[in-house]
């Protein structure tokens, strides 16, 4: 393979920047070419393809959010789109693809490979509900921030002896409430894999400030409810603290990458090169057990595919992903809690 | 005086502790012992005193919050409060007392010393809309994580071409906004202190993406409106860009004070000892032409006094600040802007 | 077991304070006492013991340093220190010690547990370099501070052109130097683990300004010599570009630790507190591919140990640990470079 | 003025890519094109001179170091080098320039002007020693990375107790080791500005440990003396303490500017541009009392002038700057000392 590309597509995350150097300057140093497609599927579509030379990434490193941007594409689902894409990747001669993003993205990969045009995907979401990977690029990054964000709101709380309701980022990962709220020392973390019982929480709240502490943190999982909600459904159960809800929204998406991040992406991003270079696709790069691992986008569950064959031809979504039993306990036990 | 006692009361301000600090120290290096108070004017008519020795303020110079809690007491408006507040010095034969906080604190720091007891108030409030001081303690600190915040969600903004409105603290003050727009490099800044007609900035952001730019953002002061109805109005007024909201809220509260609110909040607290050792009380510590001054707290505007007595011998607020017109322009003239 | 110490050992590591305060919580939620030991086996020694309860460690999940002090206390190498400090935790009641440190603090726990007091290890260093764990408490807060500092560098590097050395610390393992290098895109990496040739280093800075790169950074672990004697040897093998050197120094050791540092801290602390509850000592608690593990401290290499016997009944120290071949080529790669 | 250039020169601050940002912004809405100058004066004499639009300052206002390169070119204190200046600037019909850096960038400012090119300085250096401003752009910032390094120092040296003296940037001022010492806490603070006696220091350190302090943390201006040198008189003056030495070196001249230093940046650069407009040249920019004002370079001493003329017509250095008596005296006060 001679000339390669690499898109992000879905939602941004912190790392990207590093993956796509990680990219150019490991497909260079193979004596490959390297072209960079803005805005994902929606840019390769359109032709939006340019070349990317060692300099092009340089500086790239630390930088938050993606130099390529990104979009969603639903279109790309789509046999047409496709093909209206492969048609702008033989214009420019590229031979294989590098996509960095979520669920979205690695279909899309799926299909250029089917289609003779071998793609990689890398998992670029801060989620962390990505199959096949312990790890996604970008998570630790917002672990990072809410946990900073934490922080500040624990000095006003503890100054007031108030509540607060923490709603952090995750539709159905409840990875970055637990990380954050174990780093943070938060009193109560509710995410989507777990059951909880509101007037178990109040019942927290009033024990804690009976032993004297001076404020009570619960973090929400977005995908629990929103913290407004959780705000009214805790008042009536019962609870009488000053109640605060904060929401820490974008913020998670943005920011400089941390070193983990950094680390992973430039490592993934390296990775998916060599696959390329081997001429393989319909796979995706991950990081488990700290090591570098593939698995192929579409197949068994037991292969650690994302997508498997329905039994009438149709794709299902393979995510079981769970966020630790072992993190979700460690709380409670540190805490002295009873959620559920 | 002999024995000093020293409170924070109203919403808490990063550097609250390093004034502290300063009191305790600078007192005991004057010879005199120093009473803390906890949670405000609450825990003064609750005698919740306990004496400060100079370990006690140790590792607090930059530490978020108040370590001497704080506590919105209304009931101190009224004489009866106050003499229940006093009869607790006396029993703990305090002769004087430095207040940090804001416009509530005030008031009961010159209603102390109308009593008797020389009270001397320190700005403490993130909003930087006390009278008699070009800043105060906190708002440094405010600005810089709004100017966090701003950073990464411009990030993610550029990734996705979005536009987005990011709502800053300041109910009366756009101070805060003002000055995290310009150091964020924002695009449009709206302030309680400023007419602004929303189908200008509708036009301002249509005529940025045209000219090639990634992304619009728009900060805006709790005081003009709230995020959300700021975005329906955006919408209403023909706005047709992928829009989006970032409510920061708490976090600004907290966090640890930077280096320029440590540094004055360490000079306004050893002033207030000053004072005090000179027996002088019902003033209020600022920072002008970056001195340490003195204004009365009731007193002529033209004094600086935060209150005024009416001719009915009501009291009047003088908070005569404005957010400074050199830095709306400047924004305006750097986005080649029209808001108004 | 009713009754257990904690300690910190060696040389401080940001998440020390986020270990001390899971296994207090931990061993409170299991029912059991626990003591704080103040500076090490010396404060062992001294009797310097006291009681914690779960709201003596709260607010120190994020803090830096060590509460319960730290010191180097060679005697307890030797029989008499260790009865000395025996003594003492029979006067205490205390039946068991989760040590937290490195080398040092280890054979101190396997010499309480063989003489009948078990004693569980973590390791708590910035370093990396111990056996038996893939990560240390402290290291990732380490790289961390020193991508932090490098980034800072490269900017005024880059406004001046300049080639700039940057001492990490990491006396036997490059792990620190090799994490922040690639984290930072330092263009050299040079680690104990690995020869170079100071000619070749010459020769990538040579290259890099001829391809128009605006500054030149290489991370040197200082297990591999000190900045300044570095410095001199390039120049002394050809070097003429602006070249200057920076130390990190102590900064590595401080600081807020990191989310996972906080996080794994925590999970370890909780660990070692079930080990003592089921009686077991002598073992060392790691994390391994993300999951939990022990290790006896004194046993064989292939079982992980720290020590093993010598014929002649000496003890040797296992320490197996190589930075990462992967991530020294991934380096090499990204930057098209040849070191040795 | 239809054409104006800017430049950076000495060695960088940060924030100075602020200032170039509200420089090329400021001047389009002024109806005005900009052209940045690369490597200061060696640039200009070099034509290394190019068109910046509105875009090629997008997402500066927050990035470290200077995009526009700097260099010291000793050259341009001749009548030559300035010739050759000049003639580069004609060539690009070039009519007047903003010069940001320290002393050897506004002499070059003051002969273009003589020449006919009137040119505006804009203080930008870290060390706040720049005559006719209270603040320089990069101080805040310099001050800031100080304070950050101090803080991680403490923790450490609070867990070992130990004392630390910390070396950093200011040559001939002190204001660095004032501002950062203060808002650190620290014990001690030397700067060229002010005698002292080592006898004293030791002492304080003695007294401090005796008091139950668990650390002592020194900061001195490596303008007093080295680190390490330092270190070596302490010893002979009798400190038996377990000392070490850190020296900041190059990060205080990096990393991203505070708010404060983007905000008086972007005010100071505008105001440049306001008096090119108005054919004003030969004057420096500054901000006194928080408000802008201009000082002739070349003048008297009453005047604010940096450089004024000796009785043999060769130029004298006006640089009263003294760092503030009352942050020395309130450091003593702050920790009960008596250094001279």
């Amino acid at each position: 393979m001679k000339r390669i590309a690499v898109l992000t597509s879905g939602g941004d995350a912190p790392g990207m920047n590093a993956a796509i150097r990680a990219v150019v300057r490991k497909a260079i140093s193979e004596g490959m070419e390297v072209y960079g497609i803005n805005y994902g599927y929606a840019g390769m579509v359109a032709g939006d393809i340019h070349k990317l030379d060692s300099a092009a990434v340089g500086d790239k490193v630390g930088r938050g959010g993606t130099f390529l941007y990104s979009a969603r594409y639903p279109e790309f689902a789509q046999l047409e789109g496709q093909l209206a894409g492969i048609e702008q990747l033989k214009k420019f001669g590229i031979e294989g693809v590098v996509v960095i993003g979520g669920d979205g993205s690695y279909h899309g990969a799926m299909r250029l490979t089917e289609h003779g045009f071998p793609a990689v995907g890398l998992p670029g979401t801060i989620d962390n509900d990505i199959v096949g990977t312990d790890y996604t690029i970008g998570f630790d990054t917002a672990v990072t921030t809410a946990v900073d964000a934490i922080d500040k709101i624990r000095d006003t709380s503890s100054s007031h002896h108030r509540t607060f309701i923490v709603e952090v980022m995750g539709r159905n990962a409840g990875d970055i409430a637990l990380w954050a709220g174990i780093a943070s020392g938060a009193d109560d973390i509710c995410i989507p894999e777990k059951e909880f019982k509101f007037e178990n929480i109040v019942n927290n709240i009033k024990k804690g400030y009976e032993k004297g502490k001076n404020h009570h943190i619960i973090v929400v999982a977005e995908g629990v409810m929103s913290g407004a909600e959780f705000a009214k459904k805790l008042k009536e159960a019962g609870d009488d603290s000053d109640l605060r809800v904060s929401v820490l929204g974008h913020i998670q998406r943005g920011g400089q990458p941390t070193v983990r991040d950094r680390v992973i992406a430039s490592r993934m991003g390296a990775r998916a090169v060599e696959l390329l270079r081997d001429g393989i696709g319909g796979v995706a790069v991950g990081i488990h057990n700290e090591e570098l691992v593939e698995s192929p986008i579409l197949g068994t569950e037991e292969e650690g595919a994302l997508f498997s064959l329905n039994e009438d031809g149709g794709i299902k979504v393979n995510n079981p992903h769970k966020a630790g039993e072992e993190l979700y306990k460690l709380n409670s036990a540190l805490n002295n809690l009873n959620l559920n």
